[in-house]
């Protein structure tokens, strides 16, 4: 039997009481932190409260000894990540795994930057269009595609959930900072007009937390402040509602010029 | 204070542990089930759990008499609603209200279909469109609008999550079967060729229980398929990779012929 369960979005305590009655049934508990982590709490609490043991799993034990089903052949194994279970395509190939071994598999969700960073910014869910990550650039690795997909989602009208790289092994969160740097560097190069210093945009630090920073205002301005610890995201709004402006105004500090375009 | 809770998918397990806590700290808990609800479990067993009396509260006495707001003024008030919390346009603008009112507000996540659905599915979240809903047809209304998130999507080659109507006043969840049908009426007024019988759909039933249903096939079949009790949503897939495909025939029984598509 094997448990594929979310541990939300900040702290030991965002999971959901399903996912926590799971480990405190499971023979053997595994968590990974090499596709996302928490970062606020800390697990050992987690390992108190439940009276279980958890082992954090690296990507070699994960994808290649392939721990998590190896033991679910003949034990309740409870296997956890960050987020959402099943957001990372390296889950949704232990999940087919499990079922092609005839393994039992039940999947507990937990809350999701997909659906948190919308809803605390004021902006509706339904008018986002495809989602896209910002990765750490490199010498000779710059790609396009985060503004591209800007771009796609802008000629309709939709916002873009941005998110931005997370290397854990590293120690590398990828700031929003940074983030705003990279799409302008983007727009440099290719010169189309998409994005300025004039844009506006949302950033969003620390979903899931007690508090949470929303802050929404030109990317020029944007730049140069300080959101605090990781995560952070972007936000790159379309056409806005004008309930949505209000809210990027009330829950984010933008300025109130943006009520009147 | 005011803390704004999801209680997640299905049953009433699937709200976070910070979740439970505000409510087990709050002094009034209320909850709305018009937006959307849960089918598993029971509130009574979460009322017991937390020894606290949760108020079910009408649209009238939440958007009309502002009951989470009034009180929450001088009161520690939890507020619930099923999935993430700030999904439904009526809880951004209690949000909103709140933080005018300088009230303060804690905002506890939980899981949501926008996540949920696609993990199981086996397919990339990143690959997804714009969400669509589709509402219960009327005599003069009928609207085409999922159609054409469909299309748009389609011509990116992303997927489209389709989520169906909830009129919970009426007890009305739109089932898979009737979704299906409404968007086969709209290529028939519209004989674009966008979707046929041909086309291949995935239908997500419960998802967030511990047996959610997965079916993929071509619509011509599941139109006739009985997927069990509420929630439903369907998803038509853009491109496939070839591991999503593959997750589709294991996840979800799809016919193995979309492999070589």
């Amino acid at each position: 039997m094997l448990y594929l369960v979310g541990l939300g979005l900040y702290d030991e305590k965002d999971i959901s009481i399903n996912g926590f009655d799971a480990i405190k049934s499971a023979d053997v508990v595994y968590a990974e932190f090499y596709t996302a982590r928490l970062f606020g709490g800390n697990l050992k609490s987690l390992e108190r409260l439940a009276g279980v043991q958890i082992n954090i799993l690296t990507r070699e034990e994960v994808e290649e000894e392939n721990l998590p089903i190896k033991h679910a052949e003949d034990k309740d194994v409870a296997f956890l990540t960050a987020g959402d279970p099943l957001m990372a395509t390296t889950h949704s190939d232990i999940l087919m795994e499990a079922r092609k071994k005839g393994i039992k598999t039940v999947i507990i969700h937990a809350s999701s930057i997909l659906s948190a960073a919308p809803g605390i910014s004021g902006l509706q869910a339904y008018k986002f269009g495809k989602v896209t990550t910002i990765p750490r650039p490199e010498d000779n690795y710059f790609p396009h595609s985060p503004y591209q997909v800007i771009d796609d989602n802008q000629k309709m009208g939709l916002h873009t959930l941005v998110l931005l790289d997370i290397q854990a092994h590293r120690n590398y969160y990828m700031t929003a900072n940074e983030g705003l740097q990279y799409l302008l560097r983007v727009e440099a190069e290719r010169e189309e007009g998409l994005l300025s210093g004039d844009t506006l945009a949302v950033v969003v630090a620390r979903a899931g937390s007690k508090e949470p920073l929303v802050r929404a205002d030109r990317m020029g301005r944007l730049l140069n402040e300080d959101f605090g610890g990781p995560l952070h995201c972007i936000i790159i709004p379309g056409n806005l509602h004008f309930l949505e402006a209000e809210g990027l105004v009330i829950l984010g500090g933008a300025p109130e010029t943006i009520l009147e375009e």
